[in-house]
């Protein structure tokens, strides 16, 4: 399945800030076909440093989309009953408006004078895209870790439009262990002289700050026993230590590769202003209990956690379904066994497959 | 209970890499009183980012010892009884030869020509004090972390030199993941430019780098329970969010505080060789199983660790536990709750007190 990039311009977007952006573009890629009555569509929300390539082999760079095992015909979103719809999130660096963007104002990049961003501002923009497709209701909206906070928030947010929603290894807010682990990847950042206070445009990007970043966030995203199976003490390419400060063992090796290929394709700006907005994100608002933030939700839900992941631990999916049986909301609650940590969602899709299948089929059911 | 630090010189040390250093200078502190049989001797060992004043008040800098609540009169070492010895590591910036001093040959600090050291050596190295002592045998060897791996190492290296080890909070070898945290650091030092391959001193040192290190130390050393409890999603000195990416919320403020204020008192380069001896540390030598490698020891054992421990979880002290009984050794085990992660060992220590105590009494008594 070879797929194409596409790109929509909208005049602007007020954010919660007070600033407006304007254009906005949003970049998205479709997978299916979206029936005559538009009731078949769902729409995919990517984590952190995903973008709008969710399925297929890109046409342009070969590449196969990051929830590809998730997304085609007779897989989980089963492309061929569902029309799939994954965009690029705001303030990302992958064809939607963000920091590396050109600001018309002066026809430089934003750079650090690009507007703070929320979740809910993302929304907002994705909403204007499902809009312009015309489609007046989301059969559902799924993502997983920053997906599932923005499925979430559209959830509460426009609860007329959604029918339901999948957030997957996610949280209502982060924990002062998530904003700690997030500002440390920020602060590395900042501290690469090339950063120059995020004008390195043009110049040599603060790659040394993003790749320690990007490092940490991997250590996060793998569980305990994932690393010691995938690379225990092995030692790269030799026999013993090399008593030097050169890669000694592979677990180095991995996150010294992945740090370095992260700077090939991640704006540090980016990096910057969506970890920002994953940290500002409250469902609450700060102001009373979840389930009171939960009164207008109309959607059904279907939660799932991950036994290993321990950046977005079962407790923090628990506490969403808690709160939406508060309010009687119809909603399914699985935790699935998996030692992958927080990339199961990703990478250990057997048991997500059926259970996201079966909801799917029970919903579109439902609502037709 | 004001304390002096000491010092003393030894010719030289030979190394595990073939290296030889000469001189090597140790650092150390005592408490309490030897005993005229000298049978009352117990070495702490520091954990990585400590030095050899772990008890009373700093004659130089009136800084309270960093195991003070554990050491002292009527404390679970209790120098009323007892004769406490603690002395800063090889490869150490606090008084120890590390790569900050000056290198004989040449005149010149060290820096990166400072040879790699091990664990063993810094055991070694230990062994030459409590010769220099004249101890023929030590009551105990303890300490929590790499002090741990150091009372680890003691017991099998030295088996005749140790009537009784307390490793607490440690492993006898690193996980992939612990050697992750470990490398993440060491890379964000080596990135910043200031580090100009360890040849700063006397110029600005890599402050930035070593900074951002120390605040991913700091969240593997908490729990997310406890930096809940500490922080939560507080937010510092203001009502809502800034919108910007100065501090926001307390933990933010709170880790960079920490980072900033370890650069005052520890070396970057000594970051590096001490992480890489914890690194290598493997109480197998990669070679038989552990209860082989314990084959010699004569020791008796108390294994601590901390429920919330994540960094070193429990099921490492029980693999330790399981070698002993495997061997035959005398070998109490308590895993504590308490909700400090790692930190547990220096925070959290009333039942850990009441633990030590028992366990030394018991031991002195067996050994009269």
């Amino acid at each position: 399945m070879i797929v194409e990039a596409n790109s929509v311009r909208f005049d602007s977007l007020a954010l919660d800030s007070g600033a407006t952006l304007a254009p906005v573009d949003v970049a998205y890629e479709t997978y299916g076909s979206l029936n005559a009555a538009k009731s078949n569509a769902i729409l995919v929300l990517h984590a952190f440093s995903g973008d709008a390539h969710a399925a297929g082999i890109s046409h342009e760079t070969g590449k196969q989309g990051w929830w590809d095992n998730m997304i085609g015909p007779g897989k989980a979103f089963d492309t061929n009953h569902y029309f799939v719809i994954c965009s690029n999130v705001l303030g990302g660096c992958r064809g939607t408006t963000g920091p590396s963007s050109i600001n018309p104002a002066t026809g430089c990049p934003y750079a650090m004078s690009f507007p703070v961003i929320t979740i809910s501002d993302m929304v907002r923009l994705q909403k204007m895209l499902i809009d312009w497709f015309g489609i007046p209701r989301l059969l559902a909206v799924t993502g997983g870790s920053m997906g599932g906070m923005q499925a979430l928030e559209w959830a509460v947010a426009f609860p007329d439009r959604v029918v339901a929603a999948i957030p997957v290894a996610t949280t209502t807010r982060h924990s002062a262990q998530q904003i700690a682990f997030n500002e440390v990847g920020r602060q590395a950042i900042m501290a690469d002289p090339d950063w120059n206070e995020g004008n390195y445009y043009g110049k040599q990007p603060p790659g040394r700050g993003l790749s320690v970043a990007r490092m940490i966030g991997h250590i996060t995203y793998m569980s305990d026993d994932s690393m010691r199976e995938k690379f225990g003490r092995r030692l790269r390419g030799k026999e013993a230590f090399g008593f030097g400060f050169d890669v000694d063992f592979e677990v180095e090796s991995y996150l010294r590769y992945r740090g370095s290929q992260f700077v090939n394709r991640f704006d540090a700006n980016s990096y910057l202003y969506i970890t920002k907005a994953m940290d500002y994100f409250d469902l609450t608002n700060g102001q009373g209990s979840l389930a009171s933030a939960l009164a207008r939700v109309k959607a059904r839900f279907l939660v799932i956690s991950f036994s290993s992941d321990w950046l977005y631990p079962t407790y923090q999916s628990q506490e969403i379904v808690r709160a939406l049986r508060a309010r009687n909301c119809d909603v399914g609650y699985v935790e699935l066994e998996s030692n992958y940590g927080h990339d199961s969602f990703l990478v250990d899709v057997g048991e997500q497959t059926e259970l996201v299948r079966g909801f799917l089929a029970n919903t579109f059911e439902k609502a037709a």
